[in-house]
């Protein structure tokens, strides 16, 4: 369960509020505002705040261009226009705030996007729940064979059960040895008078990264987009997909055409090479164009045949 | 002048629009929104969006101190242990848009400020107005002979009427200029069809450093503050301070309590060095300590002296 | 002339300095090292100190996938691969630092790029040369009616020669007011002793934006990469195109590997939307798709039409 | 021991590498270059490359002031000068890149400092060896009561041996388990031929957060000294402080001047509040402030005792 009771009171409080504004509003987002959305075993999502909508993408790029947008009549045409030219500093116009409950492992992934804003839940101060993420049966997958990074098929059976089991007995040994070494039982309460507990900065290492975090988290829209499209693309790991995908849904939400933009400009979209295109030039041209003559290697050449749609036979 | 009528009218419309939000709302900047404040002879400063209050800040401390901020039980409190600790992230939870038209040689200082999200009016687009900055008698100051980089008092009569007219006289004949060049007069109508007009991006070039340009600017309630520390100063040119200072209105209206914790701990402090703190450890235990022998340059000394409200006798 | 007697004694100097260093040196940018590069009629680039090579980008590369990439055996293929699938961090590990003379309209364009560091010559300090950019009779272009922000073909005799004039006098004329309003002549002397001089601070706002400044500008390999694709692209404005293309040199001199794999996978590489994907599906499936039925407005088909080399017939 | 016999043969013949370049040199940094500089019990720093020193600093500068500096005459006010009045652009001019080896829970902490350039070693590409940090006795601090994020005394013997043998045998066990998930033994031998082994991004899950990673990690001397000011603090964690300090004697080899700026005006100084400086200046009066009657709080008041050197009696 991702929030307790007392943190469920607090949401409602929260939703039940009503304020009245003469900012941009978004009433799709303001559905879902403060409401965690589950993410894998015990994550969450949830927007706690957001600045500007579609609207403010299309003043900010008319302020740039003054009255040389006029031509442009549609909001749509011009955010489209915008995107497929990387015209970037329009989108940084609109703002979210997110509160994001995620492993640590993922965290540090996350983290590496520089241009954000970020408030961490800190175990120097205060004592991280007996909480860590253990895979639904259809993740626990293989390592991949051809790919270093990547992952095959799910275990199977018997093997899978003996490493949930392990990941299992680590996660809640080592919880109940930070407990031990703070000297602090679950509720609190101090388990014996005569000792003096390790530092809380101290007794955190021995927990695993599985462990859950959380975290305010605040970026612009364009930082945003640049975020999904790196952590929605298929080659990340599940684990911060599984956010990603939850956070696409939250773009639609919020800014519904610059949504459909980045679908077809970014999520859609492939980058072809200049050997690459030569290619592409060469089987217009109605050439039976192969591997070993395109001046591509074996890999790109797969690659562009997956992006034209068309087998990659390689001799 | 600095909005026309066409522009008045669009501010008055959005002023009129009302929505109904469930985020923060700060009563007393929604009553300056969108409303453009005079700074200058033609500039202005409006906010046109923000995120965030005081309370948002210290949720996010809370987020990171977790439990352990609990005993903290004032907002006004945690704000200022927050502000003089140099706990900086939580102030980054907030962000303000404005909207701002400025000399263009203010925007070259404005713009150093890296952390902050533009877009300015492009006169590779756009064809710029007749609108320069002419300073009011009072700030046409003389070179400071003591420091290269300051002002003394006003220039005297003759020179400062002298000065006037070659100000006015170069902007009014480069925006001639530009007209001509462009080919267009102040109502956009083709001056000569026999000529074809040279492009917007290069006939911009014969413009002084004293045209009005304008953008959207955005920052978060952190960086914000820091541009302020920097722009309010003594030391900064006078007309990005004017500028300055309308924001620090703007700040008090925004987050007061973040205001007065900023006011006490950044703009009304001040850093001693090591040798500086030696001094008033000395002066403290009752010993008269001197220039000479405070191991103090000159200058040094001098401000060290106006910041403890001593006068800065030298031999 | 870019430079004078006195700088170009100093640049000798440094560049007949040698010293012994572990760290990787690179031969080719060595030889143009502190070598003012002319740009425009009196603009210059030179490097003015380097950090790492392209061996330095495969070494983080290898500090990230650690015995994983054991298997790439070649760096120049390591590269590639890191460009092609934006793996950008490892470019971030080199940093060049250039000296840039360039005319401020330009100083304008570049400073948009945020992740740079810069120092400029402070014209609140000290005062500006007379030096202004003048457009070659080539790239005096008339406005482009298509494209608003574009250039069109050389403005023809009468008029290039009419527009040149007031370049040169407004110029010239501002140029002579500043050194009045300063009260100092070229040489540095008072004009008149019962005058006091504007502030220089102020007295910089009468020079047109085609006066010269200059600054050090320092970056990453990973941030040069993405200025130089902006900026030497086709629809950059020709000035600072300039720039941008004595620095691609200056690229290919650094590190040859990288500039290599960045003009296959970024300056002659294409993106392609989605909707643009499936019309080059439907063309290598031999169907004759037309613009009306490819779901592509005409801009787009004519942009798709230029990438793959084909006609762009529109009915 | 910080580094394998193999990575010494490595390290060694880069050290044994000399080139010549016409760049500045710095002998006392050259000295230690690539040398890993052991910190904690499995740690080190190791300065991998860096670019610029003391002169490029004031060179930069002198590019700002432009003929403005010539008076300062000598490198090391003006050095004083620019840290003094916080002017931070001339020293973003020099990098350092250093490769570190820290505890996961320590590089937690070092990446929120986001301007800087990292690659890690990856876990989803890589096996981590079997490298976790104990502290040695003396660091094994309990809680503080009054401080939640501080330690106190080391633990006393029995409750310290207790402690060092639970972070050591969830360590152990942890990375038993890690390898058995992952099917492959320390030499990397397949365990069993009938198990595929869990995919390593997931099996790293179950290593704690004193497990060691490593990374290189580059930073611009301002950054640098504004990360060292913050971890050199004694509320800094110690396992990070340890890293500070050993870096701080590199800032102090590389640029010389710089660092004894540093020491005074950052490392040594005091920022004194509005309020408190009214208090000093009560004093300085002769007056008898006490806490009651100073307007600051008891913890403020402890604070500015302790800046000033002297008792902080409250009634």
């Amino acid at each position: 369960m991702p929030v307790n009771p007392e943190q469920r009171a607090e949401i409602a409080a929260l939703q039940a509020g009503r304020g009245e504004t003469r900012r941009a509003v978004v009433p799709a987002l303001e559905e879902v505002l403060f409401e965690p959305l589950p993410v894998l075993d015990h994550g969450f999502v949830r927007v706690v705040d957001y600045m500007g909508d579609d609207a403010a993408v299309v003043q900010a790029a008319r302020v740039s261009y003054g009255r040389g947008t006029r031509r442009v009549s549609e909001d749509a045409g011009l955010i489209r226009y915008l995107m497929r030219h990387w015209h970037t500093t329009p989108f940084e116009m609109c703002e979210i705030k997110l509160h994001v409950k995620l492993p640590i492992f993922v965290a540090r992934q996350w983290i590496r996007h520089r241009t954000a804003n970020v408030n961490e839940y800190s175990a120097r101060y205060s004592i991280l729940d007996r909480e860590f993420y253990l895979p639904a049966p259809e993740h626990l997958a293989a390592q991949s064979a051809a790919n270093r990074q990547g992952r095959e098929a799910p275990l199977s059976g018997a093997e899978a059960e003996a490493v949930l089991a392990m990941l299992r007995a680590d996660a809640m040994r080592s919880h109940a040895h930070y407990q031990e070494m703070l000297n602090q039982d679950a509720d609190g309460a101090v388990i014996d008078p005569d000792r003096r507990g390790l530092a809380r900065e101290l007794a955190r290492m021995t927990l695993p990264l599985g462990t859950y975090t959380q975290w305010y988290w605040k970026i612009d829209l364009h930082n945003f987009m640049h975020f999904l499209r790196l952590r929605a693309d298929p080659h990340a790991q599940y684990e911060i997909r599984a956010y990603a995908e939850v956070m696409l849904d939250l773009l639609a939400r919020w800014v519904p055409l610059t949504h459909a933009a980045f679908q077809d400009y970014r999520l859609g979209a492939a980058t072809l090479s200049a050997p690459a295109l030569e290619v592409v030039r060469r089987m217009l041209d109605g050439e039976a164009v192969s591997q070993a003559e395109s001046g591509l290697s074996k890999r790109e050449w797969r690659e562009l045949m997956a992006v034209l749609g068309r087998p990659a036979d390689i001799d």
